[in-house]
């Protein structure tokens, strides 16, 4: 029977406070076992990035994923459960530096100069150059043109990485570079600085664009965009290299780069921006919006705000840096006023049948996006 | 010494596979350790249950969570990580609807009838309301005056949850219901409800909107805003059944609601519609822009596809249900051309300048949305 004290009136201060002491102690072994995990995860990078293996393989990860599943689901605990917890595992282990692939690609290359090595991609790169074994020098405006050509006479590879507006400026002021280096950028829009690229040095020339932020926890996962210059074979082993890091290297043609650019960047950060102007004019309080809101429609403005706290000119020069931008931002602009005019006419029946007709644009992805974001908003477990 | 042979030149596969089975025995305890936790949690769950304790005391899981953080420091665990992971320990368990609030907080009420109780809104409803021990009635637009007017007349609660365009009708059209019966709607849309139900009804009346749609697992930290229409006291009993199930309540007048509504769903649907057919007119292959777009270039992409698996008509319903949206949209349809004015005049300053002033009114949810998509980026493991 429950023992009711004055102060407790149900009598279930005692049973709960014994339940959680037994949870308290579960605790404690789960965090004992999980660096028992952790180490040996650690123990298998090590053995893998010795020999210049890759940390991270997309197929034995899914393979042991699907043992584990089936082994939960014969002791009765939910799969989905115990794959979020090893995915969760399995990023810590990904965090931690040392266990990700730093085997160096190309031993003999000649030393590496990132150009605008103290901006932060270039930062990033100069880094993660420096722990797989290169030789990293770092070239900036102040800089004596002696000393850039002192620095570049030797080079194995060039990476230029500086405002997206001065790029072209800066590679055809490079002096002449050895016939065997390989000329790399990390600019966010292709056709122009390949241009540069090709014009400027007759040797390897490969463009990059990474498509993250410099502040990415690592780059597992992340995705760097490859456009081909000259000569792939001199640029395989750079490739290798960022996928050792964790990255997913996708080739595209300059044209192709920069059309889905428009899209994937410019269009969308523009769109972004406008609809934060309208919100701010609106100015009903942001505060309040939250406070109505469910994590789905939080998410909507998590995904307005998070632009302003982010560097106004990197955005400018992103969105203006292919001419083709604002001509397909001009057309959204256009679409928008004749989707408005259904609205205006109360057409209920065209809104319907335009939206299934996008809806069968994005085909199977509609559906799939919809359970991405549920599983997304579902692992959003902070409290706020 | 590592064994080298003929199939393993490097000699890594047998002690990689000695640690892979070890690695697979720790999982084994993981999943027994998993175990474990949930059936004490569940026990928990049953005792709050049964003497009507919330289960979701937020103060209560933020004090564990800092003492575990703590726990696992001591240890030399990341505290993050074992927050993560207890997180999504917790969300197990609420998922589990045995574990959710169900004590009937209102024990001597009439019956409750779910006007439109078929639709998937008040499915969800009529299957808490019954998990909670009422006595649920469906009244459907099929079933006769004369049993609609027979279910309602010793109702203790009624709850309609039909179709936008119909709820005004609808609520016009119920028959007498008895004096203290509490009237309540599920609409997105709350100053002409409001009316017609104050109009419709001497009794109590409260206005309800889900902000989540009825497909969600569980209500846990989903969000309902609550319009009080006449005698709040009579209708306390439901707002705190509500918040038993996990929801957090927010009280707001209709007009605040309505126009909050028109900034967080209307605008925001009408815009994604939009988006969707200009990126359809463009047609860009959509695999090539998710092959090239990162995680937070996917989520952007998630964020506009998923609204097309869904049901257009209800989209349609939510942005015209409000007099004013089609206002709202028209005055964001003018921004943006002013904005893309900015770009035709290659107003870097004026485009910075403004970037700024927006940032100040988003204030500090600028950097903390940054960090919460980042987050959130981060715990979105799942392999796609």
């Amino acid at each position: 029977m429950t023992e009711r004290t004055a102060g407790d009136p149900s009598g279930i201060d005692a049973p709960l406070a014994d339940l959680r002491a037994r949870i308290d102690a579960v605790d404690g072994e789960l965090i004992e076992l999980l660096q028992r995990r952790l180490a040996l995860v650690s123990e298998v990078g090590e053995i893998k990035g010795r020999h210049g293996v890759p940390i991270y393989a997309p197929e034995r990860e899914k393979a042991m994923i699907a043992a584990k599943r089936v082994m939960a689901q014969e002791r009765g605990l939910s799969p989905d459960f115990i794959e979020d917890i090893l995915r969760r595992c399995m990023r810590e282990a990904y965090t931690h530096e040392k266990n990700m692939g730093f085997t160096r690609q190309a031993p003999d290359l000649g030393p590496v100069v990132v150009v605008g090595g103290r901006g932060r991609m270039g930062a990033l790169f100069a880094r993660m150059l420096t722990l797989s074994g290169y030789e990293v020098h770092v070239l900036e405006r102040e800089d004596s043109p002696a000393d850039a050509a002192r620095m570049l006479a030797g080079a194995g590879l060039v990476v230029v990485s500086v405002p997206i507006k001065d790029t072209v400026r800066v590679v055809s002021e490079l002096p002449t570079l050895p016939a065997d280096a390989l000329l790399v950028d990390l600019t966010s829009t292709k056709r122009e600085v390949m241009a540069a690229m090709l014009a400027a040095h007759p040797g390897p020339v490969l463009g990059l664009h990474p498509m993250f932020g410099p502040d990415v926890d690592s780059l597992a996962k992340q995705v760097v965009a490859a456009v081909p210059g000259r000569d792939p074979e001199a640029s395989r082993w750079l490739v290798e290299q960022i996928r050792l890091w964790g990255a997913r290297v996708h080739e595209v043609s300059a044209e192709d780069h920069d059309a889905a650019m428009g899209l994937i960047q410019a269009l969308r950060h523009f769109s972004t921006f406008a609809y934060g102007w309208h919100l701010s004019q609106e100015d009903h309080d942001l505060g309040e919006l939250l406070t109505l809101s469910s994590p789905i429609y939080r998410l909507e403005l998590v995904m307005v705000g998070r632009l302003f706290a982010q560097n106004p000119e990197l955005y400018y020069d992103i969105i203006t840096a292919s001419p083709d931008a604002l001509a397909l931002i001009e057309r959204y602009h256009g679409r928008y006023g004749e989707a408005i005019e259904l609205l205006r006419q109360g057409d209920r029946e065209g809104f319907v049948a335009r939206f299934g007709q996008i809806g069968e644009w994005f085909g199977e992805h509609a559906g799939a996006f919809l359970a991405e974001s549920r599983t997304l908003l579902a692992h959003a477990d902070a409290n706020r």
